[in-house]
């Protein structure tokens, strides 16, 4: 592993949580004490965001109560439905999330009244809508419903984006990409929102900090970066001649590394196994093949690991979903994440305002303007 | 002064600067070196924010083509003013900020051929054109013309609200405001804006962050709730009485304190003489005497002194503001700082992700659904 610098706060314990556990000795990844790899194995989605966000598993009859909440909060409001449409076509739809979530905030404002559980559900329920609306609305000139009876957030989601319901094949495999992006401690997005949420400011506030700053290339824009690499080779020799010449220009391969974790990122482990299930089943391994080659390549060269979402990139194209969705999903999973931390940071609130090392210029006297050049 | 507590990254320095200093032993408030005593006595705010996004004072041909370049870029876009029109007229105007700058990144997005600066200039120029545009569509049904030729930001804001120019003191007095809020090293806000930018996410997000950062009261809200507290009093008698029993109550008295200054804020004098003038020049002094009964009992009962949203409070309701735009005008002038702080974090980027320190439940073996309670 090569050597870690300094700076970006990293090492430095920014506060406390009980939430989640990145890479802690012994405990791994883990929502609220449950291992990554059972999440992942049994839960779905919604039963995932229930634990960050009410701190126990659900029993069957509040799971299923808890669907039938999320499912009749999909249809958006009027007026949503206009911003959508003014926004242009050729928009990012992380752009189109990040105003669609602050323009919600401004119909359904935050107050004593509804509790922040209102509005981690209509987000979680909703955002999916707004994204899906806007992409139809643009790409096809169509104005889609956003209601329907699906089941699951997944099923929801691929129905409403190919007009038709996934095979039980293809909604697990989004179902499980969505609990694996549920939550991670004080990643950047989620650190941002809490210092957000220590200004005592609204829950839309610190939900569209988070998306500004998971739309990063660094963060969750990785997956779009992975996706571009990737998809530009047509065999995996061709990749591992690309990415050499890559990794001698110094460049940056997206998709691998990590603050945290220093030999793996199980959550890796879990998405390729479903890449590959996808690959099998679609009978086309492309994008497989390149990946592990890439994969390989990073480890012997840079002795680095694939994160979350290098693999996430082949597992969405093999769903059908265009490049420029993938980090809106990361996005509508990520909620649930937020959330959990808005609350937590709200409970043992402090203004998160750190002291910065001065280095500029000493103290000048005035300069009247006919002095200056 | 009242001991301080750990937490909230307190004394944590999180990155270097050379734009401002706060508080620091013989500096105190500078940006870019000059004293910010000089620069409110000395300094027009467009030159203010030359300072900090240039790195140096501008020469009078360069102020005067930049004042001239801001003017430039005042009208908004069509499908901006749509979405405004589609926003609640009861909306806080925070979020019509909010929403509006993250459009805005929809229909003039960042790209490798804008330079950061043509964002910076236009969310300069812009911003108090969505806000009054948003607030006179709303309050009275009219559909205001955002350009002009008033010569500075602060006449543009004043005619832009009232309909009429501005006296002189007033357009000074605004003007002197903006430069005071302009910048102010690792506040909230600010620092925030960087954890975003340091994913390489656009400057739309980092501005939409900061915005949503320091809606809060902690924060840049506590000039709206300042001036709730002052405007409740007809006389100081009676504000002290009531100000004694919150400080029982352990209430919180807004505008009043800092986390990095010990003993006191170099803006709140500035502002408090403006508010002093503004008060002589309407022969009104209920506010202002409110204000200063109140600042005596902070600092007899508390050692806690104004910081600069108390006096603030007071001089914007002399110059006829809606106190809901009170927050909003340190937008409009922070976006200098924000900006310079997105440039200076990109310059030297490191993602910008701390540790937590985990206090959750151990790791627990996967529940079945029908085992839990
Ligand atoms: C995730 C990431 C931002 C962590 O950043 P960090 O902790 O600041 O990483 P460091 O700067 O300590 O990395 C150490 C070294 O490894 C290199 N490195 C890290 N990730 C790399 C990658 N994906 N490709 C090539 N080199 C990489 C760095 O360039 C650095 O080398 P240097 O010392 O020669 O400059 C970083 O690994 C990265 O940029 N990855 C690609 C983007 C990505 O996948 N993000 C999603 C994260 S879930
Ligand atoms: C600015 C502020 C958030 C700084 O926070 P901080 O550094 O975390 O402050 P601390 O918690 O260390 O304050 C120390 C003590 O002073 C008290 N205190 C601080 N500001 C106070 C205020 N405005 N009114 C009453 N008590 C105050 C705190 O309650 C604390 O008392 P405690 O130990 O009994 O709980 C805080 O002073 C505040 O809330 N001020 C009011 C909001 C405001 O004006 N914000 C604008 C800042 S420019």
């Amino acid at each position: 592993m090569t050597v870690k610098k300094s700076g970006g706060l990293a090492d430095v314990v920014a506060g406390q949580t009980s939430i989640s556990t990145v890479g802690k000795a012994g405990m791994g990844l883990t929502y609220r004490g449950y291992s990554i790899e059972d999440l992942a194995a049994n839960a779905v989605f919604e039963e995932t965001a229930y634990l960050l966000n009410y701190g126990k598993l659900p029993t069957l009859p509040e799971l299923q109560a808890y669907k039938i909440k999320l499912r009749k909060l999909r249809k958006l409001p009027a007026g949503l439905l206009h911003i959508l449409e003014q926004l242009p076509a050729a928009a990012h739809p992380m752009d189109v999330l990040r105003t669609g979530v602050s323009a919600l905030g401004t119909f359904e404002p935050e107050s004593s009244a509804t509790d922040h559980h209102a509005v981690t559900d209509r987000l979680l329920a909703c955002s999916a809508s707004m994204l899906l609306y806007w992409h139809h609305y643009h790409s096809q000139g169509i104005r889609v419903d956003t209601e329907s009876d699906c089941d699951s957030i997944a099923e929801h989601f691929l129905q409403l984006l190919h007009g038709h319901s996934p095979s039980k094949l293809h909604e697990k495999a989004l179902d499980v990409s969505l609990t694996l992006y549920a939550e991670h401690e004080f990643n950047a997005s989620t650190f941002a929102a809490r210092v957000t949420a220590s200004t005592l400011s609204d829950a839309y506030s610190s939900v569209t900090t988070g998306i500004g700053t998971l739309r990063g290339n660094l963060h969750g824009g990785a997956n779009e970066a992975a996706m571009a690499l990737i998809e530009a080779f047509p065999n995996p020799a061709k990749a591992e001649a690309a990415v050499r010449h890559m990794l001698q220009e110094k460049k940056l391969i997206m998709g691998f590394g990590h603050r945290v974790y220093a030999v793996r990122d199980p959550r890796s482990d879990i998405i390729k196994r479903w890449s590959k299930k996808l690959s099998d089943d679609a009978q086309d391994w492309v994008l497989y093949d390149v990946s592990e080659r890439i994969e390989q390549i990073m480890r012997k060269e840079k002795q680095l690991f694939p994160n979350l979402d290098f693999y996430s990139a082949s597992a969405y194209r093999l769903l059908g979903i265009p490049t420029s969705l993938f980090t809106p999903i990361f996005v509508i999973s990520r909620i649930s994440g937020w959330m959990a931390h808005l609350v937590e940071q709200r409970s043992h609130n402090r203004l998160i305002r750190p002291n910065a090392d001065y280095i500029g210029p000493e103290t000048a006297s005035w300069l009247p303007i006919d002095h200056r050049s």
